[in-house]
């Protein structure tokens, strides 16, 4: 890795999260809260800034990043992103445990929305205000803003962006990788600005409004609720943010390419029919198996499509408690967990294209085992794909069940129940939030140990950046000087 | 598919099951069993006899397989002998419900070991014989058996082979596939004869060793006693087949070259350093773990080695209550059913090397992605594993995955415990036998719906078969006349 690029670029990212702090201090301010919630923000905004300063200083005589400079910048940055997002929580005593505040934050810039706060509604404005903000910034990801936002961008940057966009393959929308993050993040913000805005017609209050967009954006999950959306009891809502939750799950390109009046390809993504598909089969199956606890079908359809699409989009927002249904529904739940939404997006899993990638394989392969003869290439949206993507999608799958695996033999040390920790693994290495049991979404992830939630606040990180940027780091010739 | 082909194979499988049954029946007269007993097996055997001469009459005239004749010929096979295997059962009255007995039989046959008997104790001697030799015969496979002592194989019979034992290569001994099927099939028996003498000069009565050593040979686990080993509560016993279980995990290929005094290309095998090394870690892993549920050191490795060698070959006999371990030994050998033991052996699982070359491959691709521009194959014994098999080694992956969910899926209607329904299926479709929760160690499949039980005879044939064979069965195109 080139060290000094990495620290030089580390350093802008810091000087980013100092700007962004000053909106909850202007919370804290408008809120009127206590003189210590504003120090603890002013405090933070001091080291960021003096930090970033000196670490952006440097003299940079190579300016191209590589593929592990790429990487390894944009989990360092992830990493540094949590660990310095958490200063307000402890300064100001929010939240005082160290590692339950990092778990926080990085549960935030991850969009995870696993929270470990037994009473979130304790929490001042301000702090709720940083904490869900934490989803937007973490959403459409940190560094492909500052490819959008700062004036030069250096040859290769995109590896920066390969590495933050999930899916299986990042398509550029325009040639220039710093063109084609500013439309993303237009178009990101301006979807969000409609939301707050319909949101509010709809009945809620402002400050409500967006703490809740911003979560659905990112498909984060931080509520300002103990109830979570269940609070607002409205049908309207429930709704407006179900159907706003899918959209964030989808390509953002695809947008793009109905900005420039291209509709007829946003028809021909297979990715999108199948990830619509299989919102509509779920909610069908799900609603025959939880019928006998409803008395009125619409209801049930509506605590049912929210459900879907908070779990699937990897939101994690809640309702209604899906511990008290069935375990069929649970194992659907647990594959939608898994599943995720499309590449592109801000959502987590493994991604409908990845998954779909697979599936063919996996059908690809059988009839090749009946006819040996045959010659058969995958196909996606009309066009073959390229056998390197098909490798890299199964040996994803087999970093994925590794990792998987990994993280839950850790885990699986200081928790004693089946459901609780394989559900805790799959809720946060994919970005979801809450799990089943003792993480259902009535409860919280106070009950495990410090060790546990270092454990699991990594799982995060790692789903987020879909594996191979962390793993960069623990590569030696990592850290080898170039 | 040659239908005719099929049809005659069938009709032979079923007439050499049809021979094995005189084994139960002389079991039956010699221990002076009622007459039910022994006309159930008269009646069964009869009609095996019957069906096996009309369906063996065709007249073929293209006697060559194709892979889809080969595998469909397994998988046909496999079923047919599950559904007349059981018939001693119901026609006796011993186990009355059809599903259940076939449930048994197949449990037997697919060397899985899981039972749905309450009191296994309640069944008479020459019942419990014939469902203990199920485990011997399918464990090397009856395909096989019938390679070895029909008089003439006809081409494209590697393919029978290929479908039968499990792996993901297969490698003939010898360039004749007869003789290779001759070979093992010695092996086996001269290994099984061993292990019945040794077991009885360590205490057992014989008609307790014979059942234990098929249960050890076919890592299938079925026990006549309802404590399994534990009854005989012998360390001697334990560490004999706990020993046994372990080598019969190994891939019978290491012992042909052994018999050919090639020792040095035993050590030189990769799987097998990593079967042993996987062995002696996890002993190590759950002592620590269960070390406080112990006062003695020795009774605890005892129990340990035990039941990770029964775990990890799928055998599943037990000498002790795995269920009141805690978590992190229950994740263990949960890790230990899906890897299982060597390819070319007669355990189950996903098979050592299969998960090995799927460890290499995501080591590679992570390496890879740091070195674009290097290009890097996968090595197991010191030769370069060819592209074609590491892809399938992938695919084999992501079908698993599939039909493991969709049982799962399918399970969970009628279930309500997520371990239980997850280690139903782990432990049914690795072929092991006893899961956890509801059905752990000392509980029964009787606690399932009959459809659930139907499903799982299908997940432990596909486990054995390792999924192709069965899958050709619902491809329409096997079925289109030659």
């Amino acid at each position: 890795m080139n060290l000094k690029l990495v620290t030089t670029t580390i350093g802008k990212i810091l000087i980013l999260e100092a700007l962004f702090m000053f909106l909850p201090l202007t919370v804290a301010i408008i809120y009127g809260e206590g003189a210590l919630n504003i120090i603890s923000f002013v405090i933070t905004i001091a080291i960021l800034l003096i930090l970033g300063f000196f670490a952006s200083r440097n003299n940079i005589e190579d300016e191209s990043f590589g593929v592990k400079d790429g990487f390894g910048i944009v989990a360092l940055s992830w990493i540094s992103l949590s660990i310095f997002g958490s200063l307000p929580f402890i300064i100001s005593r929010q939240i005082p445990s160290i590692v339950d505040a990092i778990f926080e934050t990085a549960s935030g810039f991850t969009t995870t929305g696993a929270s470990i706060l037994v009473d979130v509604e304790a929490l001042s404005q301000s702090m709720l205000f940083w904490r869900s903000f934490t989803h937007f910034i973490g959403g459409m990801g940190i560094l492909v803003f500052a490819l959008a936002v700062l004036p030069k961008t250096t040859k290769g940057s995109v590896h920066v962006m390969k590495a933050e966009v999930p899916g299986p393959v990042f398509g550029k929308l325009v040639s220039k990788i710093d063109i084609t993050a500013r439309i993303l993040y237009k178009i990101y913000v301006s979807m969000t600005v409609v939301l707050i805005a319909i949101l509010i017609l709809a009945g809620m209050k402002p400050f409500d409004a967006m703490i809740h967009a911003f979560g659905a954006a990112g498909t984060g999950g931080f509520s300002n609720k103990a109830q979570s959306v269940g609070y607002f009891n409205s049908a309207l809502i429930d709704y407006i943010l179900g159907i706003a939750m899918l959209l964030y799950g989808i390509n953002f390109n695809l947008y793009y390419l109905i900005l420039i009046g291209n509709i007829k390809d946003v028809f021909k993504s297979e990715e999108l029919r199948v990830y619509l598909g299989i919102c509509l089969f779920t909610v069908f199956i799900i609603c025959l198996d939880v019928r006998e606890l409803y008395s009125n079908f619409f209801i049930m359809l509506r605590d049912v499509f929210f459900t879907v699409s908070s779990i699937i989009t990897t939101t994690g927002y809640s309702t209604v408690d899906f511990n008290r249904w069935p375990l069929f529904s649970h194992y659907v739940l647990l594959m939608l967990m898994f599943i995720g939404s499309c590449a592109g997006s801000t959502a987590g899993g493994l991604k409908v294209s990845r998954v779909l990638l697979l599936f063919k394989s996996g059908v690809n392969e059988l009839k090749q085992a009946l006819n040996p003869r045959r010659v058969m290439s995958i196909c996606q949206d009309g066009r073959t794909v390229p056998q390197n993507i098909v490798k890299s999608a199964h040996l994803y799958l087999i970093l994925y069940i590794g990792i998987f695996v990994a993280i839950l033999f850790t885990i699986s040390i200081k928790v004693n129940d089946f459901a609780t920790a394989f559900s805790a693994v799959a809720a946060t290495l994919n970005n979801i939030g809450p799990g089943l049991e003792a993480v259902g979404p009535t409860e919280s992830y106070a009950y495990f140990s410090p060790f546990s939630k270092v454990v699991l606040t990594f799982a995060m990180i790692i789903g987020r950046l879909e594996i191979f940027p962390v793993l960069v780091l623990f590569a030696p010739s990592t850290w080898r000087k170039r």
